[in-house]
């Protein structure tokens, strides 16, 4: 657990503010201090770095919730809040095969590509290049792009059939690939979606209610930040009121 | 994707109600109907089923979620909500070898055993033998025993000395393995922490202090569940109000 | 402050549970105990009462926030979280005059009528005559009958032109008496809806878009209570999902 | 409800920006436009307004809720979603006397002031003279000011005894004043804190418990707007996280 000049670290400082940066770089200017990265290399991850104001910062072992974070954006990225949840209930671990549509700024694609492994696969439909490409270059970062099978468009039909162990639908008009979901995913394997809106919400119960689904759930998570002084304990004053309402079902077959 | 005589499914009723229960059981009571389980063998997941009362109801395959939600309990669980964001925070993927403690009823070491994958490890100590029997049995139904290290009571020390990638503690009075999860932790590398109670958290805190940990973060994460009819969208009438504060950390290494 | 024989206490047993009843009842059987109320006469409230078995109760003075919680109702009601925001949001104050439609069981009128004092008026639209009866019956028991004028169903236009200060709509198609409710007004004061279901929302904002209102805004509102042992301080495990969504909007009148 | 020269008018914008103004002022500058007041003079609350560059603003009469959204502040304030609340749980309502302390910037003061009436009475006790300057010119903006009583600080005992229908405690150590409290209320009657953090709660419930006062609740009230596009309803995506815990309790009398 040697840092190499090549890695990434996560720059943590005093305040919690935190930083992706390759050791690389060799010096680094945060809002408050400016920290030289190559007396990193050699040492264990965790160590601290003195700034030249004389600031500490740690140099953490970043994890896939910190690549989610700082993942460079192109469009509204999902929040790990949302995609710790989207994981289980879409059963996604080692070896599992997922098929999600659209890529986006590949958040979720990230999430998804880490949690199955080397023996998994993740297939992304995406019809705008620029979004596929900067999904690519969050997946090189973190060295997950070789699990990735990325597509274009999308229309009417995926190209997998009764082949995929979940679907996850992100773009404006889920309903119109209900069907495609359906047909890409194994008998009794679950569909999830993510809705801004709640009209959206209601255009696709009305769409399923006409398709081989069940056990159709809809939910909403929030997460509230706490201030971490132990003498005043309470919320952060602010926090993200919306972020997507979630929808998770199951393919069911009829006789 | 055949069902087999003894698998388990999922059995959800056209009313949303699930079921975790073995087709070897042959025949299965619901609180309005009765299934014949003998037909579904031969017949792909996600089949639909007559109940003798002529209600229906869909064989879907349990995923890791399903498990969660359905397992034996003899203690408080921790729910899908909090288990999917300890996932990401703590960096739980294939090949991770985590550690917590303790077991309770197995539901996050359920999630954890899922997630390392084949490759992976997770040790889990536990001072209650019948806590831990339970764990067991509700690991061995899913498969996923094999991946697991059970231990006894941890006595302010773990055996384990910066090996694992992730730690993550759930027992009333945290603050006493703190170093002995600093100990066992790799550099750099996450802490976790469930909490119910406002007073533990702020003890935990206190005593955080003084330990080398840095980037703590204390959070908690509310679900609510909607109605799904599409013409009367609207969320569900009562929710969860609390389960568990979350606090999160990194291990550094002082020169 | 003496307790009367005609006068209405809040029992409160040491658990915490509340029944709104009148001492002339003499005796009282809560699901633990049973209480003589006699002995209360004469005594001041707040006053302790043993039981039969031994447990104690506090004789309180019943509040508005009292009467609300524990009024008949014979349709969904609305909560005091709700209440209490709507009156500031609506200006309910001594001396005003309020619309409201429908009545139901009365309880944002039993809180109207109150604030408006013996000064005010609130005139309370309902064309269920059995709703009608018995929110006259709960306003009765507070003795605030006589500051409301109870009408009949509203069919497309109040009685009232622009004479009242504010207007407050509960019915499932508010839509339909925007009209009515924006020439009730008095120019440039807040009308209040409240709306169930997302669905209702986006009918009544698209209504509300072609007609003279201003400076609309949509909110819930969100109470959790908590447990109240100082040493495990924590939120209750269970709370209410949702009642209702608020609209808020104003009268203008264009030239 | 013709608008005079010495009104205050709720300026609200075609965007939704609102600002509290006096026509007196002749002239108004928002963030986007220019807007000549002199206009509205004998014009009915509610008309609308061109400005300078063209936009459109409109003339509201101010209610409660935008005088404590607008008041002048030195201090952490209390907000609606919490004030409605406490007036319903304190029975605030006409001829009513409510005792605070402190008075802070007044938002509290200014609602009880407004819900007592003419024939009501608050007594309002602050250490600072600077926060009760302020909260003096908050109340006459409104014509509140002779409802109110202003005493400096409270030390140990509040003058009051045995005759107040309420007592509300904003400070931080409300502990040090419970007897106090008591002491002023009339029995069986209703006591509010407001407690920024969970240490506070805890000290006070644990305060609490050896003084006679039953029935305690704590509680934590959070509100979300929503976004007003009918085709895009959904919440807003920031809102606020936390203002304050609430506990409320009653006044017993021991034998």
């Amino acid at each position: 657990m040697k840092i190499n000049p090549q890695d990434l670290i996560l720059l943590c400082t005093e305040e919690g503010r935190t930083y992706l940066v390759e050791v690389s770089k060799k010096n680094f200017q945060t809002h408050r201090d400016n920290f030289d990265l190559e007396g990193l290399i050699g040492k264990p991850f965790g160590s601290v770095l003195e700034g030249a104001k004389g600031s500490r910062a740690f140099a953490l072992k970043p994890t896939i919730y910190d690549f989610l974070m700082k993942l460079k954006r192109v469009t509204q990225i999902i929040y790990p809040k949302d995609i710790g949840y989207i994981l289980l209930r879409l059963n996604v671990g080692p070896g599992k095969t997922i098929l999600e549509c659209g890529t986006g700024s590949g958040s979720l694609l990230m999430a998804f590509s880490y949690a199955v492994g080397p023996e998994g696969r993740v297939i992304s439909y995406e019809k705008e290049k620029r979004f596929q490409n900067v999904a690519k270059e969050n997946l090189n970062r973190f060295g997950l792009a070789e699990r990735v099978v990325f597509k274009g468009e999308a229309q009417e039909k995926f190209d997998e059939k009764e082949e995929v162990d979940a679907v996850f639908l992100d773009l404006k008009t889920p309903w119109d690939l209900l069907e495609a979901a359906w047909q890409a995913l194994k008998p009794g394997c679950p569909l999830g979606i993510l809705l801004p809106t709640a009209n959206q919400v209601s255009e696709t119960l009305k769409a399923m209610e006409k398709l081989p689904f069940a056990g159709t759930e809809v939910l909403e998570i929030m997460l509230r930040f706490y201030k971490t002084n132990p003498e005043r304990f309470r919320p952060e004053d602010r926090m993200i009121g919306h972020t997507a309402y979630l929808l998770f079902s199951r393919k069911i077959v009829e006789a």
